[in-house]
């Protein structure tokens, strides 16, 4: 562990946290961390922090674009030191920390899809420094980029939320894929698709999980109250499903074909990839979406506009993440476990009792 | 040339039509023709058939679908007897000449996306009975199927309507394509791109014709009035026009990258597919879809409803498309130049006083 000075605006300070070095062996030692200088910064202790499945393919460095070291994590539950968001609400950060705040995108608070956006680690801020991500004590961040929890939110199920939650409700909105009246497809019962089963219910749809893991069923029906289980290799259930289905929200990166998704969709079916096939994908379906007015889109994240209105929309319906609380030094292991899928559906790292930088 | 009776409904009556036996050699001697027998028919004499890509597939069987004899053509524009249509009106028929017609694809007026649709030619009807198009003196045809055009069209521009203007109308209103204030990418100026290109400067929006072709800058903005011309391997002018494009219409079937296309669309963008890579299709670009929310999607025609707004909206318009008129027995020289894009933009066969079956 060492230590360094961090430059941050007017203030500096000294930043923990664990950071993988290579891709060997999930290896996370502690590294000093320096925050990124912002003109507006808002010092924030951490108390939680999820880990995803982009967190995994960031420390393998699966798309090459690792900078070691890395301290991954984002979709964190911070303190309450946020400038703007200190009266009886805790700040939170998600998966970007700047953006260039004047394109047109970021005018019409699509700030997640500015070119010029800052992911929250493994990138270069503004004025050079690096970023590093939740698995650290404190962050400095853009004000803007910092939201706020109710108080009555589970501690540690509502920071997924700003990861998993509005890569899933972004697209349910703006696509309208889940109004009163609809069926929703959701795509494996991850962490992403968890929570867009309980963002479905809560705005009126009808829900079916499409999983390729029968023992799923249970879960998903009985825990999440999805109205149906589909088998994704299950030649019949797929038969008798054919075209009953708005829309589908695919989060599933791993391969697996869509063919028979868009053959899942009525007419006008809309099939949201939020987990893309980046690294093997199949061939883009020219005559299924053809012959039936089908569409296939793709969705990232959300504004910081729209994170603050899902997060509304979350406590008003009392939505949260199911999670597993472990401690900062069980990272490694809970990252093998998530790299063959034994989790539901999201580890939270208790950083503030767990990471504990010497005073 | 051969000769028998048709049964259609009460009425049966002889056909004449050239027909492909083989596709060697594009070879379309004269074949009897029966027409579907359907309870409701309205038997009419063509005037004018046009000639399209389709066909070309299809004498040649690049899908292996063909059943041989084939008479293609559809995009007709027929006499004046058909019973619904026949006062200062010339009935038409399009692509399709049945439906099931009460399927919900059917109820919402989109019975081509009915899953027993059936196509103009080379088809079963309900009856069991093989459709044959317009290369032909006759059809019988389920008056739901025809259409009316008003009489002060163009005579043979306006048959193509019914193919190409109705694949590229369709979307355009559908997906929003092409209102005022927005601009429109146009992916070949072929039959339908032309059309598409005098469709959305009609509804009020700016259009870009993306081609592989310098030649046809001038003919796109001179004549048709393009506001701008983008020679797709030029990665300069693709560089400066990225990120400007609402949408993008593609009526290219030939193999073509994709992934620049997205590249031309702002957030949000739509790749509306009509002509499709069927045969040599790229893979699903989800980063590019993703990093934008941007969606790809496709089209087939349109229903009957929309068909006769369509013809509305280009009648009021006075668009039609741009028409080379053919005597019949030109029909394998025409076949053969538009396997080399040898055409602006539509052969038009002239059926009425080039095909004449003895009396």
């Amino acid at each position: 562990m060492s230590q360094a000075s961090t430059s941050a605006g007017e203030q500096s300070m000294d930043a923990y946290g664990w950071a993988a070095r290579d891709s060997s062996e999930f290896s996370l030692p502690f590294i000093s961390q320096e925050g990124p200088t912002v003109t507006k910064i808002s010092p924030s202790k951490f108390s939680n922090c999820g880990i995803c499945h982009t967190d995994l393919h960031l420390v393998k460095d699966d798309a090459g674009m690792t900078n070691y070291p890395v301290v991954p994590g984002r979709s964190r539950k911070g303190g309450t030191k946020c400038h703007k968001v200190q009266s009886r609400r805790q700040g939170c950060v998600g998966c970007m920390v700047g953006s260039c705040r004047s394109c047109k995108n970021c005018q019409q608070d699509l700030e997640n899809y500015c070119r010029k956006m800052v992911w929250t680690y493994n990138q270069q801020y503004f004025d050079g420094s690096r970023t590093f991500g939740g698995h650290s004590d404190k962050i400095v961040v853009d004000e803007h980029f910092a939201a706020r929890f109710p108080l009555n939110f589970a501690l540690d199920g509502a920071a997924p939320l700003l990861c998993a939650g509005i890569t899933v409700y972004s697209p349910m909105k703006y696509f309208g894929l889940a109004e009163a009246g609809m069926h929703l497809g959701v795509v494996g019962l991850g962490g992403l698709g968890h929570v867009a089963v309980k963002f479905a219910k809560a705005m009126g749809s009808k829900v079916t999980v499409i999983s390729t893991s029968p023992s799923k069923k249970n879960e998903a029906v009985e825990k999440l109250g999805a109205g149906e289980f589909l088998v994704s290799h299950d030649q019949e259930q797929l038969e008798a499903a054919m075209e009953t289905m708005d829309s589908i929200v695919d989060t599933v990166s791993a391969p697996h074909p869509i063919i028979p998704l868009i053959g899942l969709l009525k007419t006008n079916g809309k099939l949201i990839v939020v987990g893309p096939q980046i690294f093997n994908p199949p061939e883009l379906p020219y005559v299924p979406l053809i012959m039936g007015r089908k569409l296939i889109a793709g969705s990232a994240i959300g504004g910081m506009k729209e994170t603050k209105e899902m997060i509304d929309f979350a406590a008003k319906h009392n939505i949260t993440a199911d999670v597993e609380v472990i401690p900062m030094d069980y990272v490694n292991t809970a990252l093998e476990r998530l790299a063959r899928g034994d989790v539901r559906y999201r580890f939270i790292i208790d950083v503030a009792n767990t990471l504990n930088p010497p005073v």
